[in-house]
């Protein structure tokens, strides 16, 4: 468990709701996604999408995601997502999202991520790569 | 497991995919919700559309989802889903889909949804009710 | 052209971006959906999420949506929206939106929206009703 | 008004759709880009994907969009569209789209794209380039 969280809110809109009239199951992966590469620029203090320029990556794909729906959103409520990373692993880590709506947890989400680069015989693929440990230490602020 | 499986091909979209070139991973959640109301309809031989009529209830919410990305996939690459209940309990059951680009395994993904009714007291509530025996005996044709 | 100008500011996510690098144009459209409901909640004074509650409506569906792509937005950039109603019509009214990355007007965007409720021989139908003069004049604040 | 015309056929789906219960209006400027790709790779025989490499483009990027929703589209409609470029310019082009409910004509879109490559002196950006005269031939079968 890493010490650095990422909070952020943000108001449920109309046109991420399904007929139901709630918040679309996938939408909440687009939420776990934002949150994650706001998390990376917040910790480390480089705008979200300068990190790939830094840290020569490509980016930092998903290669596992999990949601739990505990409770439902819906179109205008008001979100308070929590992200934190719970483990670094020498090329990957893994994310921990909490959607509260008011004081009700609704989703929590877990994802595992590479820290990845082009990979060097093919600009098509990646490769995973050894975090660095200046960022590692970035999210470790006891 | 169930014996009904599901398949469907579809081709990824240049608006599926990121600036990485690849699908982006939310886009999944998408495919395999498709694929879990077509399942259904083409399982109980009722339009997925009218589900909700045939059966009074208000959809088949997702309570928890998974997925493993294991390759990526990139415009222009034609999948093949295949998709199939692999329990049914009293009133949820668990959605198994596999994504295949080519002879390739992409994606593996896992659901578990709920058959929900209206709630009897809150028009924007749902209840979880007992998945009709006659919809577990269409998945099963042994 | 009305008075009240609804303005919003929010950044680009990786997710909203396509292969080349730049936001999907599609995406553009959402941006804009959010904005009309925004702005209606904030000049009228009520949730966009009750709107339809307090005026008896289903919702301000579009009927007419035109986009101008002037210049890229791209993952990071922080986007400057302001909207505004630019003509009130008996049942309808226009929204035009600007979309600005810094200096630059990247966006621009006319829809064309009706004020609707439910039919009233058909639930599944909507009706286009006349706006009401209160709902004008809020947006009229010489 | 060039000759050929790109059909293809789909189904709604539940996530494609509102809480009013019909398809968002941005996914159809979803459907627009797809079949715009699609109707490329049908007409000069090579698969969307590959439009890049052989033509040595970005993409075909939209200058202006413009839509009118003339009925709506729910969950499980089977949506026939059809796409063809009613006229070519040195550099630029315009796609109709019509997309029809069973008899009904639902949604009119029209597209300005342009033929771009990579610009020659900054990979971020993108520069307009005539339109191959092959191209446009392979549209005009008469």
């Amino acid at each position: 468990m890493t010490d650095f969280i990422f909070r952020r809110q943000f108001t449920i809109e109309w046109g991420h709701c399904d007929p139901a009239g709630i918040v679309f199951n996938a939408r909440f992966f687009d939420f776990f996604d934002a949150s994650a590469w706001l998390m990376f620029g917040a910790a480390l203090g480089v705008p979200a999408h300068d990190l790939s320029k830094t840290y020569d990556i490509v980016g930092i794909p998903l290669v596992d995601a999990r949601a739990k729906f505990i409770a439902p959103a819906k179109f205008g409520d008001v979100a308070d997502m929590e992200s934190r990373i719970v483990q670094f692993r020498r090329s990957s880590f893994e994310v921990a999202h909490r959607m509260f709506i008011g004081e009700t947890l609704a989703v929590e989400g877990l994802e595992k991520r590479v820290w990845a680069a082009r990979h060097p015989d093919d600009p098509l693929r990646m490769k995973a790569r050894r975090v660095p440990p200046e960022v590692v230490a970035k999210f470790m602020r006891g």
